[in-house]
């Protein structure tokens, strides 16, 4: 085993996306299964019951060691059905005690936003690694505890941002380095779905105290990130306006639309927009000097294309499915193991904090442009990385 | 023939608009040819040229009955090819005998945009009817002079606002109206071309004299007009962020990119960008509570479409392509003899420019926001009336 990083380029494989990424697995399953890296996945809500323990039994890298939830009964029902023994549940009282289990390498954070800080903060006391879902927390400060107490454990934090380790728009991001669109000058981004207070899943997005954020920080979060992984610069300045209907009985606390806009360092221009009332929607494009890529659906869990417009007789991308939860955490399998870079850490969470803390900044003062810092710098560029990893 | 204008929709004759377009054209057929109105047609550029006079030849309600140039040999080839007499050609110089001609009914002013004032109040002087290119003029003064001009000299004014005639735009306009998308959220267009210096028809569209604006006001117009025709309402704040090389030859004097944002009482957005680098692009998007409308491209000579996003298995709008510019011209012909109604007057071409100067204001200042006087109303909702004109 090596951690050497080879920035062999995903499409200098020869044959895209899909073979690059089942190369991994393909690698991995040749080292035996008990490289396996073991998850504790934290909740037992819409996403881990629909996504994640279902992704868990296709992983080559990962695997379901442990459930923590705070509803007994459920815990032990999905236990049984994913074979674990109940001594491999935890409630978040108890939570700490995975200390003590070495079959837990990975917590998985699929919380309510304001507990991600608490939790990956516990999971790193414990010696464990953390996935985190997006977005990172409630506020900034909670950002900087959560990546101060990975280094000061000598563990890895990375943000849940699946769509830098999915084929579509890591295509996308390649063709961008390739200059396909020429000189970008706009990136547009229109983020959103239907919620509903009496789904469980979207009540704690609804309460501001629980979420930080309505639309923005659930979904606007994606356009955000896209823009600046597609563009590969960070924004200097940033506005927003927010449109919420209060009268309406889910947006007591939280937004329901915001649009931005975002100025970056090159001239590009991001705009876009999130909203909570509208049906399901993860749609962006790019427009350059010579083409524009569009992705609609971009981000969705699966069924995402990009497509090259403006051009004469560009051949288009030909992206084939995979299974992005799985996926990502196999990926991060390979990143505690050393064999594959952490592309999304901490601090790639908190730019989207600060950038997303800046628009709501700016709603609240009427739109008013608020600069940002420009300190950051991502550590792996995804277009540069992604589907490559070291041998074992 | 009656001025009474039924309000049928065009949905209701039950075969959609191009049935519906043509049987105004079948109806005007059957009073024969003589009550079709002579055009003269103002500045022999390329949209003169390629999409104009070609489309008179197919037109039932209009015909070419003269031509008005600046070059008198390109006007003599022109002529010749269509057949007109060399006493059809006028110059800029002797352009007010038209009034003693009384073939020509209407002029229309496809000229750059710092002569639209001139020549069209000359042509009411003339007596004549304007059919007149957008954006409608290059400062709001002259735009005010044009329509008091109209009155005063009791012609119609009709500014070339195409789309709004057009049978892809009208259905999406009519699909609003029904409440297809729900509540609409925003609307997002992504409005662009590439531009030459060394093309004549670009050259004055890159000078800011000429064009009195750069790409908002040649491209950008076609999303401002829309995202107001789709919401069917006006906007109350507007503010724009521009973005330009200045060492691009092209951009010595108007802007490259301007990225807007506009609010709508309904608590609506509208937000987008128009841009001078960029490969053809005339893109919009409505996002409602319920559904999607996307249409890319939607304001294109033909090839439109627009698609229906985010419901279960709802019909796609089938829509026959027409000759916009045929179409407009035979429109703009039964409004002249009280057949139709204008349904972009004057007063229409003025609102989209009180909105672009105002983004442009805004830009000028940072991207303040600035507040828009709302007291302009459309006098026909162009999904209520496109497509039906009174019998002869």
């Amino acid at each position: 085993m090596t951690d050497t990083i080879t920035r062999r380029n995903m499409m200098e494989l020869g044959a895209g996306a899909t073979l690059a990424l089942t190369t991994g697995s393909v690698l991995h399953a040749q080292t035996g299964g008990q490289a396996s890296v073991g998850y504790a996945v934290v909740g037992l809500g819409k996403l881990s019951l629909g996504q994640i323990l279902p992704a868990l039994q296709r992983t080559k890298n990962a695997h379901l060691a442990a459930l923590v939830s705070g509803h007994p009964d459920k815990a032990k029902k999905v236990a049984a059905q994913y074979g674990l023994p109940e001594t491999a549940i935890y409630n978040y009282e108890n939570f700490d005690s995975i200390a003590k289990n070495p079959a837990i390498q990975v917590v998985y954070i699929v919380l309510p936003n304001s507990m991600h800080a608490d939790f990956t903060i516990r999971s790193f006391k414990a010696g464990k690694h953390v996935l985190c879902e997006k977005p990172m927390a409630v506020t900034l400060e909670e950002c900087e505890r959560m990546i101060a107490a990975g280094k000061a454990a000598n563990r890895q934090l990375m943000i849940a941002y699946r769509c830098q380790y999915e084929p579509v728009n890591v295509t996308a991001m390649q063709l961008m380095r390739k200059g396909t669109v020429g000189t970008p000058r706009l990136v547009n981004a229109v983020m959103g779905k239907q919620t509903d207070l009496s789904d469980p899943s979207d009540a704690w997005r609804l309460d501001m105290k629980m979420s930080g954020g309505g639309a923005l920080a659930d979904m606007g979060i994606y356009g955000i990130n896209a823009t600046r992984y597609l563009l590969n610069e960070e924004p200097v300045e940033v506005r927003g306006w927010a449109r919420t209907d209060k009268n309406d009985p889910r947006f007591k606390t939280v937004e329901d639309m915001i649009a931005w806009q975002m100025r970056f360092p090159s001239g590009a221009i991001g705009d876009g927009s999130s909203c909570f009332s509208q049906p399901g929607t993860m749609a962006w494009q790019v427009v350059g000097s010579e083409r524009r890529l569009v992705a609609d659906p971009g981000c969705f869990y699966g069924g995402n294309s990009v497509r090259i417009v403006g051009g004469r007789n560009d051949p288009q991308p030909q992206v084939a499915e995979i299974d992005h939860f799985g996926n990502e955490m196999d990926w991060f399998g390979d990143v505690v193991r050393g064999r594959a870079p952490n592309v999304s850490p901490g601090e790639e969470g908190l730019q989207d904090m600060r950038i997303m803390h800046a628009i709501m900044q700016s709603v609240a003062n009427g739109g008013q442009t608020v600069k940002l810092d420009t300190a950051y710098r991502r550590t792996y560029d995804p277009a540069t990385v992604v589907g490559v990893r070291t041998s074992a």
